[in-house]
């Protein structure tokens, strides 16, 4: 493992990003992960931030409006089975790092743990929250994402750590 | 010119952005461009996204609500001097364009030119955009960055050009 700066890998992360990460939660004793797609990296309020987005219907929004924390784990090699699991099924349904037999290590600077096997992890603080604004929302993207009313929260995770297994 | 991928240079971006950029915005025949030293890239709705933030007393909060559309440059050289004027000087009280001597060029997939000097430019559309809810900002933060008030709308650009002078 080792630390790098938080932008030091933001083009390969965006790469990956589009083809799946895994997005961590915890909550009181609960621990999920879903499959994300979506997110930015950035320097806002002069610190280092990861944006995730959660759907309103999901298990994860549940966990990661208490958690105030989330880790976002990218893999280096094919997880795609996993991933493509963890994109399609519940937490309240079903235990799918249990299922999926996905190792979880501990957060270094966080209470949320991260998918072991990745090579790129962020552990987030959430700093900013904000639900959509569907009516600010270019309506041809609302049209295409939005049509079952299933908005986002956006998360401003201050990026606490980020390292590489590289 | 060299047409890169959004992402290929998003951690020296990111370096960059830190240190001051030029987000450019036009209307109705009026120019603007003021220095930014936040944002993020992201890959959000499926597209390649550049967020900027503009606090609601700027000139260019005027001009990017009606334009639609931004242009960030970021330059690679120093250019400190017309940063630190063009971060503390309102495009409302003088043409800060023609004082500094900045050279811009037209945009090649958006209305709004950019900077000539700079290493890498995005031309971004916007595409969503939120003003700030104070009541979910980290307090700390708060304090810290509006004191006064002042809050920033959030403007989610979809980057249309992405392209280098390296």
């Amino acid at each position: 493992m080792k630390e790098v700066a938080y932008n030091e890998y933001a083009n390969k992360a965006l790469d990956l990003l589009s083809q799946g990460a895994f997005l961590t939660t915890a909550h009181d004793g609960k621990v999920n992960t879903m499959t994300i797609g979506w997110g930015s990296i950035g320097n806002i309020w002069g610190k280092p931030v990861f944006m995730v987005m959660v759907r309103h219907s999901r298990y994860t929004y549940e966990l990661i409006e208490k958690s105030g924390e989330f880790t976002v784990s990218l893999p280096f090699h094919d997880m795609k089975k996993k991933l493509n699991f963890c994109g399609s099924k519940s937490g309240r349904e079903v235990d799918k790092i249990t299922v999926m037999e996905i190792t979880t290590a501990p957060g270094q600077k966080t209470s949320t743990p991260v998918i072991a096997d990745c090579g790129l992890t962020y552990e987030c603080k959430i700093v900013y929250r904000q639900a959509m604004d569907a009516t600010t929302l270019d309506p041809d993207y609302n049209q295409r994402w939005y049509g079952q009313g299933d908005y986002h929260t956006l998360y401003y995770g201050e990026i606490v750590a980020c390292y590489t297994n590289d």
